[in-house]
């Protein structure tokens, strides 16, 4: 049988990354593939470029329509990123009779419903373990692994950077920028960490997964409720762990009687729970399946090598299923087409949660019965409140509040009036407490 | 298309687990697999049992080749346990041409070699994601979705019933026996626990994860270090904490430059590390693969319903496999079958280990001198030393020797030599140390 041939799309560090385990294990994954694959051309935008691996000998080009034109190509793999030319040459591809793998979750997320729909109608796989949580093969664990379960929930650690600079912050009991400078001197954090540090990288990934595990299409982001990490300080983190809690960069997608939840946000979980102890650069993803109960799926959610084995995990089922028919495949969203069906979205209004509550009150008689006053009046109750004297001679105190379940709705009318009291001093941090199964 | 015909062989904790999943979760079920899924007939041993769930819509029978024989039958599930009759009956099954999904980790462990030959010549599926680990989808995530590694390494808690006891010992500071005794009471170990306490369950599970993951037939038993945990006492615990380890039951295959290793035993491991967080009944297991680095899968390793997820995996997987031909297929051990080879199994004499010795000892002087000089004589060389005076009034002083590294051999050889002292008084207690990726 003639080898699969293959082409790939950039040759970034992910793609470095891919030619070298394809290079380093081809003869594992031959034994797995039971074909030989060959790399027939890989596509750069600059061909002078220096490198930091030997690619002599393989073939590039910076012409791209030579690999999604080429008819000695069967497989694609985009390891461009981004949404322009990465959907244009995807979508060539794919009109063109080739399979292709991705690991762009901006793309998947952004396009994937219309990108899925049209590779249904070509009878073309669009395969994208890359594209969430690196190597962590928790695409095929939704899609496959756990199919005879009804998933109620996933929750997780899907951004390495936030989790790096939190964990960092934690340990090193330093400041957020502080964390971010040594992200980004480590190459953890791009120059602008806009998408890993505000929560879009993760939002993308929570909108993949959600839509793999629920069998809906992916969500409009703005049905997402999306917050970064930027505003948490060491001090909560200190508090946090005062009260038996450790702040990590969460994401949840959940499903209940009022229909679908998502949301990416820093949360407070109790310093017990395995997802607690996922730290520095690493994913973690629990999922809570009707039949399994609780599983966590653990390990490296970027850099090269991590994701070139899900790239290349894609690349061997995809070679098993060359002959077979459409059929016969896992669908791209694991469930059959005509059966992936939206779900109603809970309003981000409408979303309850536990919260933490830090602010600086003046330190006078009456404060704190202004502010827990406004909370009564917002029907939210409180849990506990943590207020260290610190003496007659200071003019502010730090409060920190911990409610109970409330709505967004609630918590934000409360917020409002807090702040605007003349007893409080800057701004409220507010975290979300997330209780976890 | 007309439903795919299922039958069930036995209807016990997993076969119940496996009609209450498929009735709850159909409509999900079948909207992954694609087709419509018909439980055919249930073969029982006795009909008159009266069983905790309602099975008034299925059709029972006493007879199992109106399962095996059967031609609406197209995919048989074993979920009897043991080798027979479940061997000659998936024969039979597979003989007639029908694929087989199976939770029987003793008979593959045991006939596994045979079973997928047999499979092969007949281009029928053995299915057995739910003989390993129950729900936690591991066999999925070694064969498929790390299949671009180099896997060097996978260590696991795989016996939910020993950790729930070790658990229970460091969480409650009581002995093994009163644990067991739990135990049984709550139904997580047999009535006759040895499968489960001397590391015989693991070693099953370890033996098939093992050839998963390198890609060599089944190994012989007898090439597997298997121990229990009965030897292990509270203050075992008490002593590892102190040190900064838990001791938990472990399993490990690995390969290095002089082939594969595969242990069950208890071990010390550092609290540090992710694998010291799964408690109880739950299982957990790190795999290391030289792309992807470490990986940890988390879940319910036993239970009804959590192993008939991994039944209702295998089942969707092969209800869309249905019509493909076997090369289009995941092979049976993830590798094709004729580039499956074994490799040479390191000898049990040459495994190399850390150790943890505690032992009694004479309350007076050149006791530890003796202990020391005959470790140094077999080349074993001393991390530390914990001895706590009693005062003088003790006949018998407890003492606590963490070795480096040593082989097999030189440690059994060199306890019998400190076992042999007059001033050490009773039984030596050994466990070995991992150094956990």
């Amino acid at each position: 049988m003639k080898p699969v041939g293959v082409g790939i799309l950039g040759l970034g560090t992910v793609g470095q990354g891919a030619l070298t385990v394809l290079t380093r294990n081809y003869e594992e994954i031959e034994r797995r593939a039971g074909r030989r694959i060959q790399v027939k051309r890989i596509a750069v935008r600059d061909l002078d470029k220096r490198r930091q691996i030997d690619h002599t000998n393989f073939d590039l080009t910076d012409d791209p329509s030579a690999i999604v034109d080429a008819p000695d190509i069967d497989i694609v793999i985009e390891l461009i990123g981004g949404i322009d030319p990465a959907r244009q040459l995807i979508e060539l591809a794919i009109q063109n009779g080739k399979h292709v793998i991705t690991a762009n979750k901006e793309l998947i997320a952004t396009h994937g419903n219309e990108l899925f729909k049209l590779a249904h109608s070509c009878s073309c796989i669009i395969a994208y373990e890359a594209a969430v949580c690196g190597g962590i093969p928790i695409i095929k664990a939704l899609r496959e692994g756990l199919s005879g379960n009804r998933i109620e929930l996933l929750a997780g650690i899907i951004n390495g950077t936030s989790n790096y600079i939190l964990t960092g912050m934690r340990n090193k009991q330093c400041s957020f920028q502080e964390m971010l400078g040594h992200a980004q001197e480590l190459g953890y954090a791009e120059a602008d960490p806009t998408f890993d540090i505000e929560g879009i990288d993760a939002l993308h990934k929570l909108a993949i997964l959600g839509a793999v595990a629920f069998g809906t299409p992916l969500a409009p982001f703005d049905s997402i409720l999306c917050e970064g990490i930027g505003d948490i300080s060491y001090e909560d983190i200190a508090y946090a762990d005062e009260l038996g809690f450790t702040i990590k960069p969460l994401s949840v997608a959940s499903r209940g009687p009022n229909g679908v939840e998502m949301r990416v946000h820093p949360s407070l979980i109790s310093t017990q729970k395995l997802l607690a102890k996922v730290d520095g650069v690493m994913n973690g993803i629990v999922v809570d399946g009707d039949a399994v109960g609780r599983t966590l799926h653990y390990g490296a959610g970027a850099g090269g090598e991590p994701t070139a084995s899900a790239v290349m995990a894609d690349l061997v089922d995809i070679v098993r299923s060359l002959e077979s028919k459409p059929n016969q495949r896992v669908p791209n969203m694991g469930f059959q087409p005509d059966t992936v069906s939206a779900l109603p979205l809970v309003p981000i209004s409408q979303l309850v949660s536990a919260n933490y509550l830090r602010m600086s009150a003046e330190n006078r008689a009456g404060v704190l019965a202004d502010v827990t006053r406004i909370l009564g009046d917002h029907g939210i109750s409180i849990e506990s409140i943590l207020q260290k004297s610190l003496g007659d001679h200071k003019d502010v105190l730090p409060v920190v509040i911990v409610t109970q379940e409330t709505t967004e709705q609630n918590m934000q009318d409360a917020l409002i009036e807090i702040g605007a009291l003349d007893s409080i001093i800057g701004k409220i941090n507010r975290i979300r407490i997330e209780n976890l199964p």
